[in-house]
């Protein structure tokens, strides 16, 4: 059986034959088909954000399923609308291809966005596909605010330090990858539930996509303040255990791509946030705490503390 | 003097810059900054669209600045939202670039696209920059709806078609260019007021993007009724006469990226359209008719009428 790509179908049929295995939503008047989507208005503030997964930088063909692109590329922007305790109401899909590329290639992408938006309730309500260099994934988020929004700004010293889940898995699993080990690329958490209930406790609250102590230092530099971090007290992944051993700590705290939520907390609130971490979905670990100072992160007693490392696109 | 490039001074640090940079509008509770983005609500409908121009495929480098690229990815979305009669409010920029970009350039896209957004009472309020093989620019624009929102579905037999502005110019100037000439690459002319006054009239509208004919089969495909347009009234832009000489109307028919609105309006509606085209801010010319029939485009008299060509990014 030949593969068909791109190239053998066109942009105008694979957009077609989409947009009839799409399903709709209770907030979509127009989906997809048309110049642009319509959405029936909310009386909450909407929140927006916007993510690019690149073949060959945040992924590569081989280490994963198409389908699981499309959803990390639709998870990615939902912990972004999670850190500000907001939900997804809809997804925008900005494909760009090659021509050779297999049609089961974007059929899965997109399969796996719209899966992901219907397992939330929201849908994937339109996009636009394109020829380009590489496979390269870009998921708008359209998000309804929860009754709080917490930003990067509002941490206080004194409040405590919390992360959800573990850390290091993501980095964990490329280094194996790149090592020719076939280990399986972790799909981000789904915090959107989480964020929604630590809002209504937080001071500040960021998603970990760019490493532990870069994301707190984006946090302590939005708040004014610093952040003190208990090296033993970073939840680690196993993965990252057994891949990074001694080291596990130091990528913990640096690796990206976990997508957990780092969420800051007033001491007053830490009665009514013990109260709900059993409906969180996911383990709550206290790190640290905001302290008054420069803006900086410190992990007293480990040299890497000294930089608050983390991915950067370009350096 | 040395050229700063996107990996001397990293990814976190050109964002911080550029958000110094950005202004606000009124709906903006969260500009750029923070996780993501936050608007007031509207009571009207919102509308969403997405698009990207890719270098070497869209564009190319050297035939244009890098702000007119940033300027022509708001404004072929904002022609998405035009065809609607909605009207822009808050744009967010994905760039994809390499490691070796100027900071000018990336700069410029970003100036570009904010500067758009600003002239429309909009503002650029989010995005995302990562590392990739090309320069890829992807605008999302989240509309108002209008009074009324004008689909692609709703043209009758009977109703007459109009074209806004003039057809052929973006393709001429690609010709020349490709050819070493150099001239002005052509900017999507903005039709956001003029798609909002049409919308009280039209029965259906969509924008040229992938050429005239092509998209008014999708106009007759969603309607389920054909089209006949007559290629003497086709207004030709007069550097596609120059470019194409005899083939000008062939080339103003099925040449992509013209941005105009195509809108079909009903026999009855006619006295309430004469009102309103001394409003648009472009001309308006009737070039031809919905009658009853299978999907299909005709253009009487020319060979090339009966085949409904247009752009499609991989055939």
């Amino acid at each position: 059986m030949t593969t068909r790509r791109l190239r053998d179908v066109g942009e105008h049929r694979w957009i077609a034959g989409l947009v009839r295995r799409l399903d709709t939503a209770p907030r979509v008047l127009i989906g997809p088909g048309d110049d642009a989507a319509v959405l029936r208005p909310s009386r909450r503030p909407l929140v927006l954000t916007v993510d690019t997964l690149v073949d060959g930088v945040h992924f590569r063909a081989g280490w994963t399923s198409a389908r699981d692109v499309g959803r990390q590329a639709f998870r990615v922007n939902a912990s972004d609308l999670a850190a500000m305790g907001a939900t997804p109401v809809a997804a925008l899909l900005a494909l760009e291809a090659p021509g050779d590329t297999p049609v089961a290639t974007v059929d899965g992408v997109a399969a796996g966005v719209a899966a992901e938006a219907r397992a939330l309730g929201a849908a994937l309500v339109g996009g636009n596909l394109t020829s380009g260099r590489t496979l390269a994934v870009t998921v708008t988020l359209v998000g309804d605010a929860g009754p709080r929004v917490v930003r990067r700004a509002g941490a206080k010293p004194g409040d405590r330090l919390f992360v959800t889940g573990r850390l290091g898995a993501h980095a964990a699993a490329v280094r194996a990858l790149l090592s020719g080990r076939r280990v399986r690329w972790p799909l981000a958490p789904v915090r959107v539930d989480a964020g929604r209930r630590l809002a209504s406790v937080a001071s500040a609250m960021i998603d970990v996509s760019d490493g532990l102590l870069q994301d707190l230092g984006h946090v302590c530099r939005a708040s004014g303040v610093a952040a003190v971090v208990d090296a033993a007290r970073i939840p680690v992944a196993a993965g990252c255990r057994r891949v990074f051993g001694p080291d596990a700590a130091l990528h913990a705290a640096t690796g990206g791509e976990d997508y957990e939520l780092c969420v800051a907390v007033p001491a007053r609130r830490l009665r009514a946030l013990a109260a709900l971490t059993a409906r969180l979905g996911c383990s709550l670990t206290e790190i640290g705490r905001i302290v008054a100072g420069r803006p900086a992160v410190h992990v007293p007693g480990e040299a890497w503390g000294r930089r608050a490392g983390g991915f950067d696109h370009f350096r």
